[in-house]
């Protein structure tokens, strides 16, 4: 009785946080300009709603009430979830819910014309005001001996601490920066792409990469946005892309990985709909379900074969299929996390991974943001940034107070290579298939061992089951070394 | 202080309501089918949120300790809207609002696959719970010595009464009648356009016309549906059509009626901003905009001079301006409302009414609708319904619960005759301007007799203010005999 009162209160509250996504999405895929404030507004008076109901006493009541030995475990999962949500929102204030629901709708928008402008000092004052909420809500929220930052890592790496993933994405940096510095002195540069690739081509491949990657077009859709991400969940999970007439890699490869996100989210069991069990296990594993589709799957020689006979189709491009995978994996220390390449990328991540806890922790403040952004990127990757829209402007998540998002990312690309090892292990015609543009084999295994399971294992353990044993960096580094050493004959 | 509260309660209220609003376009605009389920749990228990907060006790206590003498009159209205609100609000059970949310939804999903596959039968359990749901609610709000029917209209045209609505529709059927057999006999038959008229070439000029008569880009987009709607006010007021490649004046004349609706609704005034005395007047007033701008302006033979010049530049027709003008006005007795003459319009509304009134009355039930639908569309129109897509079927509202709202379209008729005749005295000019595609006095006129004054006036005072004196039929009847006698010589 305790247990079913609890979910059907959970559920009808995460109906209304469906609705405040849904409002995110159209914010950025479809609202007018002069619609900002009043969506504000809409976000803040929903937040505060929901926030209610998170910090309804009657939860406290529900949980304490549930004989825990009746439970399957599903529920068992929900009530462990519940509880531990219920530990954070409790200690929630609802006026600072409601400012941050406001500061980050507003902080999206300032951002959105900051970075067209290139102008940070107009961010600033924005930014200022979301780390100082953000760093609110971590005091508020914080349990036992978490420092700021893992209380908000927390939110998205449910588990995770801040000490065990410095020492995770630390295990990366070394071998990468090896690898990169190989490749730098290798001499070699493969060609690009070049020419002009017109909107609607690029749009009709990024359609047929969904489907062919198990994107079901009957529960979504795809719009344009300035950063590409993904929305919803089950029968309605929508994904995004841009497109640069000079770039359809961004395009194709940005549709790729959200595809990935989204069919993790239409793969959740149906069951379990709106409870916490019945989402996805943390970012962690969502971003190894977007990585894979766009790394291990979407960017191997096999795909490149069908991609290029595509793109031939589509665009004429006058290359042969291997030089076609080069050019797709090109190396290069480009200013955009989203443009990089995977040698590249997680050096990235860690550098933002590092900044935001310094934010957070009070050790840098927003005003200082910038520079020491741009010292921290000279250093890592040999080049002055001279265009903030490319380099400190260029991500929306600090704008809308994704603290600890950032190093999820890694964290995914780790995952991603260690389930791959075990993926390639259970298809042994993987290549044949991708050749043929058939990712289905690989999106059913995934579903299989990882999309179907929701949340009702934490991450760490459905990894472990996933993959048979405990996670380590060591397959990332094994397959990049593998696959750029071949291409780059280091 | 008492005042204060009150409005803020009812400013964060509202913000939902507009959340709803969106989820509400989205639905029709850009869902996608599998999303249904989950979008009217979102509905559900967003609805169930703000009959709460409609209904929060705490509202008649904050009424009741206003001081009346202390009011401005945009503060006076809003406390008399908002006590009407709440005389009905705290009679509506909370589970009948949320079944009502649910069923409306649903209702309009069934409705549109219905509608797809000309199947009455799949729409009629979906229909019937609709209007068992209406009827209660009516029987739970309606106040005094109202009718059903008369509680479900106060909610679309606050103040007006069945009777004497009966008695202003019933006014113009003669006249109608008499001018609809006098075409019907005239032996002119005007040529209509004919050909294939591609979806690109017809939204290219609806955008142009959404331009031309004073839309603001700014504060809204243009998407493509199944039956046209304006959803949203002040800063994000989006507007929709559809396209018919054979005939290109539905997608452009619903474009130039849901127009009409949201300058109206671009126009409120800003400070009132989430207030009900911040809203539109009634539905009347509102339709009287969409009218006025879809009839009276769009249709006029100097407007059509300049549609002419567009449509031949778009898709090279070959007619002359004359000849397009009677084509824009050609009489047919047709079967859809939506594509009806300015002098067929009006019966086919009127006949709604009547049978909707009967469906909430109980003298009619939702099994019989068709058939009733049928015999009368035979009485009225000389044609026998074969296709219910064409028929009964052809409308949203009734699956979306909107009883009460079909005669405020022949009311803003009525209102719409009566503003142009004012307007055009004020502007001398007027034909010359369209001429010239220029409808900017036109619309200046509009805001400031009727857009800017939200609904601090009553409707009927608004109304009688703008054009000095009692709104009565003459002017719209008078307009259709001048327009009509002349394009078919009778």
């Amino acid at each position: 009785m305790s247990y079913d009162a609890l979910i059907a209160h959970v559920k009808q509250t995460e109906a209304l946080s469906q609705a405040q996504g849904l409002l995110g999405w159209d914010q950025q895929a479809m609202m007018p300009p002069r619609g900002a404030d009043q969506r504000a507004d809409q976000v803040g008076a929903l937040e505060s709603v929901i926030h209610a109901r998170r910090t309804d006493p009657r939860i406290e009541d529900w949980l304490s009430d549930i004989d825990g030995g009746a439970l399957d475990p599903a529920q068992a999962a929900n009530v462990r979830l519940i509880s531990r949500d219920w530990s954070r929102n409790r200690n929630m204030p609802g006026d600072l819910a409601e400012a941050i629901a406001r500061a980050t709708s507003k902080g999206h928008n300032v951002w959105a014309a900051a970075r067209a402008e290139s102008d940070v000092a107009a961010f600033v004052p924005a930014l200022t005001e979301v780390v100082n909420l953000k760093r609110q809500q971590a005091e508020a929220q914080k349990l036992d001996d978490e420092t700021r930052y893992d209380t908000l890592l927390d939110g998205f790496e449910p588990g995770m601490r801040t000490a065990p993933l410095k020492a995770i994405l630390g295990s990366l940096r070394a071998p990468l920066s090896d690898l990169r510095e190989r490749i730098a002195d290798s001499g070699r540069d493969p060609r690009d792409l070049d020419g002009t690739f017109e909107v609607e081509g690029q749009m009709s491949i990024a359609r047929d990469l969904a489907g062919v990657f198990g994107y079901d077009w009957q529960a979504g859709r795809m719009d344009l946005v300035a950063h590409p991400f993904c929305a919803g969940t089950l029968g309605d999970v929508r994904i995004t892309t841009r497109v640069d007439t000079a770039r359809p890699f961004d395009c194709l490869y940005s549709a790729v990985h959200e595809v990935g996100h989204a069919v993790y989210e239409q793969g959740l069991p149906p069951a379990l709909e709106r409870t916490p069990a019945g989402a996805h296990a943390s970012m962690g594993v969502h971003e190894s379900q977007s990585r894979l589709m766009e790394n291990q799957l979407g960017r191997s020689r096999a795909f490149c074969g069908w991609l290029h006979g595509r793109m031939v189709q589509t665009f004429g491009i006058d290359m042969g299929e291997q030089e076609f995978y080069a050019a797709v994996n090109r190396v290069t220390s480009g200013f955009i996390r989203t443009e990089a390449d995977e040698v590249h990328y997680n050096l990235h991540v860690i550098m933002r991974f590092d900044l935001e806890r310094a934010l957070i922790a009070g050790d840098l403040e927003v005003p200082d943001l910038e520079s020491a952004w741009n010292e921290r990127f000279a250093a890592d990757f040999g080049q002055q940034v001279t265009d903030p829209a490319k380099g400190v402007l260029q991500d929306v998540h600090w704008a809308v107070g994704l603290f600890g998002y950032f190093p999820t990312y890694a964290l995914g690309n780790i995952y991603a290579a260690a389930l791959y090892e075990k993926l390639t292990a259970a298809i042994p015609d993987l290549n044949a298939r991708l050749a043929q543009g058939d990712t289905s084999a690989a999106v059913a295994w995934l579903g299989q061992n990882v999309h179907r399971h929701g949340a009702v294992l934490p991450a760490p353990a459905l990894m472990r089951q996933a993959v048979g044993g405990e996670v380590t960096s060591a397959p990332l580094i094994a397959y990049l070394e593998t696959k750029f050493s071949d291409l780059y004959g280091v």
